[in-house]
């Protein structure tokens, strides 16, 4: 756990900037976002990677070689999720640490085996190798959003939004992070029903996820103090309880929790959808079990709030690679 | 350079046995070709990873980073290549090694961002994390099948085909592997003019890639020992002087030329193509620049096989990862 230094950000601006440029490329999906657009020629086909390394994604002496390949393919499906989209295909990279035995090694396979399976992808191929370095699982996965729905971007979310979690959040580190369920079913309900203007997944930490929508969209996003209380996993209590840090700030700045952050647009603007107005919209949401959060505010900032009480501002905090890998 | 074991083919075997199933998913394209068919709903459509390390696949110390950036993309057009296919678009996951300064990051990233414009691909996306191992560099790239070609396999290969290489091979270790240009164009035009039977290209070593062909044809192949000689590269001759070791060797067994093997049908059977028989495709062959190397063969194995003289047997040998990742 560490706060959100710029380095990591400041490396993906530049070679966001260097490799597509900023105006002569509009792509469907901005450089960044959870997923990216594969072709001009294939709207709705989507792709996203994830690489993780041994000791700092996964910890091969504690975790079984079959969760670990279940969470290489579970992280790319939450990827597809934030963008509500549905996993096709994967591609499997490996760099196997040399000490590995063959039962390791397709103990990591089949747990992809097993994840991949249940959401209908189809592994299509990959590329083995070996080192005496630790063991780095890179999985590339292809989406596409149903018919009639688009890509939710990190990008459209808009003052007077109101931000909804999936699921409750914090203390991942306890096992969650092996196991979490990508959010993909959900998702795709919610853009069908909701039209959410902005989504991400919780991959570094609540308040670092969410700024990066904020960021964006150039928005500013006010937490409700009830509402994180509410939202707090049991797990950033348990955890809370061990390390005697605050349980809010776990469910704030833990990473890996794959719940979905979704902001959704005032009732009254989603006219022509299954929602009339904000109070039908919080009731579809609330029935489909999303947790109120918060609004988007124009101003642009990270804020708690207490009901009736002033704002005060909060440093986007979580899991952040560049700077430091070491967890 | 080592033999090669059966240790990372059979881990290969097993799975591609173990994620795709043998009878129950007859894809477009098999599991361990040159790339994989992204899905039924886009045929044409064909994507590939390709995962390099820092010590084995490049080193830092010697190499510039916007050198390894370029290779990292190189690999996987010159799989587009082996394919027939165009590059379209690439996703980028690294695991950078945490003293790599901003420049060095920024200098790999110039490095693909050039190799990609050169032939018309987007980078759209990708994955940056650090950590304190050696860096790790995962380029996933989506390439397509002009209009009326489709995807060249591995596993076309017929007794009675002739055996092409699109260039010279052996010592690529003295820089070749570094600076090879991917062989897209040419192998589009070998598509269009001389319908092969199979194709890949030698990331691994002449023999082994070859001996690749074979397996994935049920077939076997003689080498001409005369057309070898002429498929010498000048590099593999100053590795011979300065390691001891044959250059016919070198040849056969060095890494990372990355020309393309070609197996092109007798001209007797391409009737229909600009090819009217053995002789014309033969003229063509040439025409284009490729070097005639031997024959496929019924009986499954490798040999090579002097004018008039009988077949010897030869090991398939190469670079081979999961044995041993130290070169």
């Amino acid at each position: 756990m560490q706060s959100a230094g710029k380095s990591e950000r400041e490396l993906i601006r530049r070679i966001g900037v260097a490799l597509v440029g900023a105006a002569d490329n509009p792509a469907l999906v901005p450089f960044g976002d959870d997923m990216a657009a594969l072709s001009d020629a294939t709207p709705g086909l989507l792709w996203t990677v994830d690489m993780l390394m041994d000791g700092v994604d996964f910890d091969s002496r504690r975790h079984a070689w079959r969760d670990i390949g279940r969470k290489a393919l579970a992280v790319n499906f939450s990827d597809c999720a934030a963008m509500a989209a549905r996993p096709v295909a994967a591609l499997c990279a490996v760099a196997l640490e040399s000490r590995l035995s063959m039962d390791d090694a397709l103990g990591l396979f089949a747990g992809m085996q097993e994840m991949a399976a249940r959401f209908g992808c189809k592994i299509a191929g990959g590329d083995t190798n070996s080192w005496d370095r630790p063991t780095v699982v890179s999985l590339t996965v292809a989406g596409r959003t149903p018919d009639g729905v688009r890509p939710i971007l990190r990008s459209g979310a808009r003052p007077g939004d109101a931000i909804y979690l999936t699921g409750p959040v914090g203390g991942s580190i306890l096992g969650r992070h092996l196991t979490f369920e990508p959010r993909v079913d959900l998702a795709i309900e919610v853009a069908r029903l909701l039209a959410p203007t902005a989504m991400i997944d919780i991959s570094d930490g609540l308040s670092l996820d969410l700024w990066r929508i904020c960021e964006a969209s150039g928005v500013g996003a006010v937490i409700d103090d009830d509402h994180l209380a509410a939202a707090i996993h049991a797990d950033a209590r348990r955890l809370a309880d061990q390390d005697g840090r605050p349980a809010d700030e776990h469910a704030l700045c833990d990473g890996e929790d794959f719940e979905l952050i979704v902001v959704l647009p005032p009732g009254d603007e989603s006219s022509g959808r299954a929602t009339g107005g904000s109070n039908d919209r919080r009731s579809v949401a609330e029935s489909l079990g999303l947790l109120a959060l918060g609004e988007i505010v124009a101003e642009s900032g990270l804020w708690r709030q207490a009901r009736g009480g002033p704002r005060r501002p909060i440093e986007p905090r979580g899991w952040e690679h560049f700077r430091d890998a070491a967890r």
